[in-house]
C-alpha cells in the first residue's frame, strides 16, 4: 500500500519505520519545510526521534497535493489541536486522490468546545473518506526499535475489508487488534492522558506504590464512567486503548503527560513547564476540555476536578491528592 | 477492639502497626517461638520487616488460647497453604473466645485440589464465625511507614455492622472500602499473583513498556474470565483487589511474584529460586492450582498456560511470550 504520514513527531516517524518494515511505500510529511529538509538530508529525525536512521525507501515529502495523489491511506500524526487545520489543507486535494479510501488518526485529544474527537473532525472535513484511529500503548522509541507492541486499529463499520488493513499494518513486532468502536478508542487515549498527569503528580509527591495503585484503580473507574457518557463502549476502555494505555503512560518512564505531572507534583508551575516544552502535553488541554464537558453535563468526576484545580486554579497538589484520599469511605 | 494477628510476616507486622495506630489493642502472634522471642526482645521484626520499631503497646503472643480469649477480631496472616492447619489450631479455643465474631484473611491463594479460598476454609473449620478478607495493593513497608493505602474489606453479608469494622480499620493513611464479594476479593489477589510472575518474565526479557502494557491488558481480561468462572463478581476484579493489586504487583519494585518472574525471564531455573527463597512466592503455587482448575473445567487461558509451561515444564520464557504475541490477530 501507499501510506502517507502527515506530521513527523516521534510517533509519526516511528510509524513510518514500521510501515516500511511491513513492505509498504511510505511518505513522511513534516509540517515545516526546514524539518523536511533536515530529515531528507540526514535521514534521521534528530529533533523528535534521534538515533533511528530512515531507510532511503522512505520518502520525505512537503507538498501535500502530489503525495496524496498516490496514497491509499493517510495517517494524521499531528497534535490533536492541529487536526482541523490539517484536514483543511488535505481537502482541496481529495478529488485528485483517487486511490485514497482511509484516514487514520494517530493523535489523542478532543476539540475544546465541540468535544469532538479527531476522527469525527476528519469525517466532517473530508467527505467520502473512511476515518478510523490507531491507538494504544505505543512508545515511539520502542516501535522504532521493533520491540513488541500491540495496538487497536478502530475502523468504521462502513469500511469493507477491515481485516485487509489489520494484516497490512501488522508484522511480528507490532500486532493490530481490530475494533469498530472508533469513538471509544479515541476517548480512551484522550482520557488516559489526563489521568497520567495525576499519576505523575503522585510520583512527584512520592506517595508510594500503594497510593498510586489506588489512584489508578479509581482513575480507571472514572475514565470508564466519563468515556461511556461520551459515547464509547465499556469494553474498549478495558482494552489496549484504555487500561493498556493508562498502564503504559502511568508507569513507563517515557510519557510526557506523566513526566509533566511529576514536575507539577514536585512543585513546578504547570504553565511554565508547558511554555518551556518542545513537545505537546496532550493531557494539559484535555483536562481543560473534559472539565468543561463535565460542568456542562453536570457529571461528577472528582479526580478530573482535582487535576484541573491543580493545573488551572493553583491548588496545591498535595492538598488536592489528600482531599481525594479522604473522600467518604464507601463501597467500591 | 482487641485484634489478634496470627502470623508475623511483613504484612502481618505492618498490619499490627496500623491497627495500633488506629487505637486498637493488638497482639501479634508469630508462628515460631524463637521468632516471638526475638521480636519481643528487640521490638522489631528484623527477619521480615526490618526498620520499624513496634511500640510496647503491641503485645507479642505465642500461645493461641489465651490470646483468643480476649480477641474481637482475628487476622490470618499466614501463607495460604498454612491456613487449614492454622484454623485447626484455633478451633479448640473457640468456645472460650466469647467476644470473637470475625476472622479476616490476609493471604492470597487457593487450596491445591479443592480450589477453595482461605475464607471458605476458615468458614468450614471455624463454625459460628464470620469470615472475610482484607486485600488490595498493600506493600507492607509502605503500610508500616504510614504511606497512603487503600484496601478492600470484604465481609460476608450475614455480618451486621460492617461499617463499624470499616471505620475501625481505617485512618487517614489507610482507607478500607467495603465489599460483600468475599470470594471475588480473594480470587483477585490470588490470580494477580500469577499474572505478576508473567509481568516479571516480560521485565526479565527486557521486552519494553509497550509489550508489558499489552501483556497486562490481556492478563486483566483473562483474570476477569477466570475469576468470574470461579464465582467472583466482575466489578470486584476491576477494583482494588484485581486491577489495583495487579498494577501494584506488576510495576512496583517490591513484589515477590514479579521479582521471581524477572529472575525466570533472565534465565534462572524456577525451582532453584523457590528453594533458595526465605519468603513465600504465592503465585508459584497458584499457577499450578489454577492450571489444574482450567484443565478440569476445560477453560482456555493461554497466558496462564504459558506461565505454567515456563515454570513447570521448562518452556523457554522467550519462546513462550513470543508465542503469546503471535496468537491469531483478532478483535480485542
Amino acid at each position: 500500500m501507499n501510506c502517507c504520514i502527515l506530521g513527523a513527531g516521534a510517533w509519526g516517524t516511528a510509524m513510518a519505520l514500521h510501515l516500511d518494515r511491513c513492505g509498504h511505500s511510505v511518505t513522511l510529511v513534516p509540517r515545516r519545510m526546514e524539518h523536511a529538509l533536515s530529515i531528507a538530508s540526514s535521514r534521521e529525525n534528530s529533533d523528535y526521534l534521534p538515533g533511528y536512521k530512515l531507510p532511503h525507501r522512505i520518502q520525505i515529502g512537503y507538498e501535500i497535493g502530489p503525495v496524496l495523489m498516490e496514497a491509499d491511506v493517510v495517517f494524521f500524526a499531528c497534535p490533536s489541536k492541529a487536526i482541523r487545520d490539517l484536514a483543511g489543507k488535505v481537502r482541496p486535494h481529495l478529488e485528485a486522490a483517487r486511490q485514497l479510501k482511509l484516514c487514520l488518526v494517530m493523535c489523542k485529544g478532543l476539540e475544546l468546545d465541540s468535544f469532538k474527537a479527531p476522527a469525527e473532525i476528519l469525517e466532517e472535513s473530508l467527505p467520502g473518506l473512511h476515518c478510523g484511529v490507531l491507538s494504544g500503548p505505543t512508545y515511539a522509541g520502542e516501535v522504532a526499535a521493533g520491540q513488541p507492541t500491540a495496538v487497536v486499529l478502530a475502523l468504521p463499520r462502513g469500511l469493507e475489508d477491515g481485516n485487509r488493513y489489520q494484516e497490512a499494518f501488522s508484522n511480528s513486532s507490532m500486532r493490530c487488534y481490530l475494533s469498530h468502536d472508533v469513538r471509544g478508542t479515541e476517548l480512551g487515549g484522550t482520557l488516559k492522558n489526563i489521568y497520567a498527569i495525576g499519576s505523575g503528580i503522585c510520583d512527584g509527591l512520592k506517595l508510594g506504590d500503594n497510593a498510586k495503585a489506588a489512584y489508578l484503580t479509581r482513575s480507571l473507574n472514572e475514565l470508564l464512567a466519563l468515556g461511556t457518557s461520551l459515547g464509547g463502549q465499556a469494553d474498549t476502555f478495558y482494552g489496549l486503548s484504555g487500561f493498556g494505555d493508562l498502564i503504559a503512560t502511568c508507569t513507563g518512564a517515557w510519557s510526557r503527560n506523566r513526566t509533566f505531572g511529576e514536575k507539577v507534583g514536585e512543585g513546578e508551575a504547570p504553565e511554565s513547564i508547558i511554555e518551556n516544552q518542545k513537545t505537546v502535553v496532550e493531557g494539559y488541554r484535555a483536562t481543560e476540555c473534559l472539565y468543561r464537558y463535565c460542568r456542562q453535563q453536570k457529571i461528577d468526576a472528582p479526580i478530573l476536578g482535582t487535576i484541573h484545580a491543580v493545573l488551572y486554579e493553583a491548588l496545591n497538589p498535595e492538598e488536592g491528592i489528600q482531599a481525594l484520599m479522604r473522600r467518604n469511605l464507601k463501597a467500591e
